[in-house]
């Protein structure tokens, strides 16, 4: 006979505690076939009204863990950091950090999910590169870790199906919006990878999942405690989204971005994050003190290495490495380019980047749906962030458009999106505080 | 496009009130097969957390009533009555309240449903009875009304499909346990028959569903605000369900002890009730003084009139009309019959009613799925009720079993369920208390 979940979603139910080995049976028998939709939908907005406690959390993240096989990183000789953000606008720092540690010594693997909704997935970003290979075996994965020190590649369905399987279910039922479910979910697929420390860049913000700090430095403590029950390293970032992090929303006007960051040309939050997230894995994992690993960092962008790892990256993975030197020759762009201007004198007093990030996908950027088409070159680039001193008419940024209509529409959303104001703004810290769990 | 359900989920998973527009659209999708299980599920254990207003709970009931036909008895020239239990054990008054009411004037029709857990169905009772045919068209009902004043079938999937869909669902998801969500399934059914009066008999004790009286009378008032919404004539009454109504637990035992009961041969509190609830259909429909309705009533009973009608009533559904002058050689019988002796001497102090329809339902009695067989022979006797005086090794009733071990373990089950207290003790009263909504 199989075992009926009906005990275990009642004791969820009613506001109790559920017993690990039934957490492991829920799990594995939603991954197997003998649990239906049905129960798994009433027992996953249980636990999103009642909560699940510390050690119900960690048994449903191993529980993930166990669905499926472990990426072991066997013979990588340098430390390797795993990064992951909980999503937020312009957010290509995966792009920068992966090569970025590399040419510190360190490897970086990153296994990494498309976009849906307001925001953008590393992967959707990377394939814009032409010929660009994200579906990397486990072996693969491997080799080019050891090889090169910096491997991003989609998320497989040999590691952690149950964390696919159970998110297209919270998808549809309304019962995404969970610090434990969510935690369980992103830990899942860090431990499922034998990283030597997990990098947590928890956003904060109008553009992110979490829309104030306290909210999100509770995600990252639930993060930080399963990584502690699993004896393993991680320490976390809460930092900022409450306007879009780099300038570029859009895949392949990301990856542009992201280049000119890794060339050393380029200023601002989003090469200054990932200088601060790449100096942590250095001192972390390499003993190296803060001040000496920002200038390494910083250095590795301006003197080059970076660069090369990432073209080497690219290059390892069937991509054209044209694209380090000369984005706009390789990367696809849009037929429309709408240039953007300040409606008013004044200071950028505030950018709403969800808003910003929903204009994105209208112009089709990004998905409604998992599985829907994107198209890579179009979006939007915005240029002041909040605190500019902004002219009448300044040009300000630009769309790129497949087509007039929505060009005007994304216009007009992003004329909407932004406030301009009189007097000074400020913008709020770009990291709010650093999270570590000392056992 | 088809409706996204996922913002309804979310207002009530966040405990809001969800717009009568989105319940329809809910009901109605999940109905058409446009909402999948996750979903409805996902809302269903939502609405159990959180409770639905009364005015959710109306549109539900409603929304239910709108997924099939109404059978609106054209032409039936007496008042209808039609009388629901929330479920209890040995619990056959509808078995006997049909015959009666239609021996008084009035015409009882009533839609039954199958036993599921540890309480009996009517429709498993009335189909022991050779040849005795429940599945009746909607036409064929109303004939039968109009021809011979009582109807017993079964639900048909014509009227309220909406709630055997989602029942089946609350079933697998632990999502049973709601007022509003019982108050909507039970009244659905009886919105969707077009009676002049709906009494309900809500169950309160050890053997029912609501173990107090206080939550017992909760539903009934849920009930009956439903019904004021729908200008709809009901009473309610709570009724005591701390131990088995009648004697008999099992199909084809509780048709003889209700055949007794109709042939004015059988005191207790099953013909009590039954003429307490058939008592007040009279005073509601036909104005008749409450002291002259009993007495009407049980001379109904004593005199044969009820009896008669039953008897019509069985003939119309071309079940074997012997069974009510000779239920013995009619009805299935068990190869095995046990006695059962008190275990010592002692006032029956308790009796677990819900343990005892558990050890019915393990001779075979009743259903743990949907679907599964019953045996209709097996079940448990057993005459003394709390208060009584029992001597020790005093016979105090029977099991009827299919095989030798099965009546070992319901006897071993019943000496668990009962308990024999020096001392006095008093049952609870048979009625506690009748509820009424006053417009």
């Amino acid at each position: 006979v199989t075992w009926d979940p009906r005990g275990s979603i009642e004791t969820k139910r009613d506001g109790g505690t559920v017993a690990p080995d039934e957490l492991r049976r829920l799990i594995a028998g939603y991954v197997d076939g003998t649990i239906d939709e049905g129960p798994m939908a009433a027992f996953l907005m249980a636990c999103v009204i009642h909560g699940l406690n510390d050690d119900e959390t960690s048994t449903m993240t191993q529980a993930f863990v166990d669905s499926g096989t472990t990426l072991l990183l066997d013979d990588v000789d340098r430390p390797v950091v795993d990064k992951h953000s909980t999503g937020g606008v312009s957010d290509g720092v995966s792009l920068i950090f992966a090569p970025l540690v590399a040419a510190l010594g360190l490897a970086c693997v990153k296994l990494a999910g498309r976009g849906l909704g307001h925001t953008g997935g590393t992967v959707d970003k990377l394939e814009s590169i032409p010929g660009m290979r994200l579906d990397r075996s486990l072996d693969e994965i491997t080799a080019q870790a050891r090889a090169i020190g910096c491997v991003i590649a989609s998320q497989t369905d040999e590691l952690v199906p149950a964390d696919g399987a159970i998110y297209a279910l919270r998808d549809a039922t309304a019962t995404v919006r969970s610090v434990p479910l969510i935690a369980a979910s992103v830990m899942a697929k860090k431990l499922a990878v034998r990283s030597d420390l997990i990098l947590l860049d928890v956003k904060a913000g109008s553009g992110a999942f979490m829309r104030d700090t306290d909210e999100a430095a509770v995600l990252a403590r639930t993060c930080l405690a399963i990584a502690r029950d699993h004896d393993r390293r991680a320490v976390a970032a809460v930092t900022d989204m409450s306007q879009p992090l780099g300038d570029a929303i859009g895949n392949a006007l990301e990856v542009s971005e992201a280049v000119a960051v890794l060339n050393g040309g380029r200023a601002g939050r989003l090469r200054d994050l990932s200088v601060e997230l790449a100096a942590r894995a250095l001192c972390t994992l390499a003993d190296v003190e803060p001040s000496a690993a920002r200038s390494r960092a910083a250095a590795a962008l301006d003197g080059g290495t970076a660069a090369d790892a990432f073209r080497r990256m690219v290059e390892a993975q069937d991509g054209d490495r044209r694209v380090v030197d000369d984005p706009d020759a390789v990367l696809p762009r849009a037929p429309i380019t709408r240039p953007l201007s300040a409606h008013r004198a004044g200071t950028l007093g505030a950018v709403d980047a969800a808003a910003l990030g929903e204009a994105a996908r209208a112009l089709g950027a990004g998905r409604s749906e998992p599985g829907d088409p994107i198209d890579p070159a179009v979006g939007i680039v915005l240029t002041p962030k909040v605190g500019d001193r902004l002219e009448d008419g300044q040009p300000i940024g630009w769309i790129h458009a497949r087509e007039e209509g929505a060009a005007r529409a994304a216009d007009r959303a992003v004329a909407e999106a932004i406030s301009i104001v009189d007097g000074a703004a400020t913008a709020p810290a770009l990291v709010h505080r650093w999270l570590e769990e000392v056992s």
